[in-house]
């Protein structure tokens, strides 16, 4: 493939919520591509006209792919298998598809599976975002200062990874390399245990208790309030690296009750010091 | 006791660090009391006289409560029985005391032994704050739209009651009143716990996908940067609540992972939902 270089010809997102909609904000204040395009569900299309973005809009997935350099699928695992089948005799051999789910080996299996040769394809997955959803809350600040991981597995070209890395970088975050696997495990950690924990956390508490709530317990719950439909999906499709992760924690946070039963004074400041001290070091970056 | 009405004449407080320090400058701003008097530690006093808030400054705790009408100990509960030792001859009979510590047992337990029926006490406890401390971070609008815990036992009498739940009305806060050990169960769950879930979270993630973190992993652990030294004591002194709510949280968790494991899409839909319309009630608040 030959090298792309920005602004690109013709951009699609597919799927205009926070995410795909801060993606196309960007594209347009940034000017990242001549035409922009968007394929999105008619309710959907309705909000972006009002919007006044400055995009051809499709609800036609299959048409809103047609020339375009780069497709980026903003849509929810779920679908993303009826919406690759609908596309993918529209994407011609030069265009690129990546997409922005939270999990990467079914994705790619996905791709392998229905796009196969047939063209570039390279998983994207921004650690950016919100308990919000939907294009009315997104913005074309949404990645900057992000970090977005790429999985470009072994069979992408050069310039297809340096073309999706340097959208990547164009909407403002830095990229990082993983495979799938490495993206799965390493994510499970980071967004999906602590998505869980903080769900079971706010169900846990007693309504009594939860009448007293203060900052602190709003920081810990604010991702509880995230899409329960777009969780579940998420969860469900990463759950055994979810499942490993979470019992490792069980393990962890049963140390630490028994560090506190015991009265354990020095433990327990080493434990609430070295979390002090990691948690700083997030600040810094 | 007269019931006491406000401007107070003299409003003391011990210890301006963040808690202590917000309290003062609203003091000032909202003109709560006729002379304002802060008791503090040297390297304290240095911030505070740089930082112009017109208040008398006292190193010695028994000066800086003389003839005051409302004592109020901004300080960790640790210290605390050393500065009602120091300050106890100094005061009147007609001084109402209160605290600010998130622990209420033992605290009344020291006000009762200390104090006795000297003068009156009542615990309180704001649930406000930030991981951030110290002086430099307070601000006269921190507790405004929060709610604040008193426990005043069975021993204070209706005025004192009256004055200290006033105090905390007018620096913006919302009163409950719990008796000490509903309180310590309560907070067990609401603060105690997600600190030590947040640090147990913050430690145990991998340092690979500590790189990986975004704004979800941020909001979950922020309250793990709070004062390690505040935290022990706090976890420590109420560690019976606090292990008993965390062995109900390993249960819910446990149950959470397990339907994750076993694909119970209807199971784990229904936890997200809740967890979800859970944590935005608490935004209408």
């Amino acid at each position: 493939m030959k090298a792309k270089l920005f602004p690109l010809n013709k951009i699609t997102v597919i799927g205009p919520g926070l995410i795909g909609g801060s993606i196309a904000k960007a594209c347009i204040e940034r000017a990242l591509c001549k035409n922009l395009a968007i394929g999105a569900r008619d309710d959907e299309l309705n909000l972006l006209t009002k919007s006044g973005l400055k995009a051809n809009l499709y609800n036609h997935f299959g048409l809103s792919v047609e020339g375009s350099d780069l497709v980026i699928l903003c849509v929810p695992f779920e679908v993303l298998e009826s919406i690759l089948l609908e596309i993918k005799d529209y994407l011609g051999p030069e265009t690129i598809v990546t997409d922005v789910t939270s999990i990467k080996k079914e994705v790619i299996r996905l791709f392998q599976s229905i796009l196969a040769d047939k063209v570039e394809w390279i998983g994207s997955h921004p650690m950016a975002g919100s308990e919000k959803s939907g294009f009315e809350s997104s913005n074309s600040k949404l990645f900057d200062g992000s970090i977005t991981i790429l999985t470009p597995g072994l069979h992408a070209c050069s310039e297809t990874l340096h073309c999706v890395k340097t959208l990547w970088e164009k909407l403002g975050s830095k990229t990082i390399n993983l495979s799938a696997e490495e993206h799965d495990a390493l994510v499970s950690e980071i967004s999906h245990l602590p998505h869980l924990l903080s769900a079971v956390l706010m169900k846990s508490v007693s309504l009594k208790s939860l009448a007293l709530a203060g900052p602190g317990f709003r920081d810990i719950t604010r991702i509880a309030s995230g899409c329960p439909n777009l969780w579940k999906s998420i969860l469900l499709t990463n759950r055994q690296s979810i499942c490993e992760a979470g019992k490792k924690f069980i393990m962890d946070f049963e140390e630490a009750l028994e560090i506190l039963q015991t009265g354990d004074e020095k433990a327990l400041l080493e434990l609430l010091n070295k979390a002090n001290v990691l948690r700083k070091g997030l600040e810094k970056k």
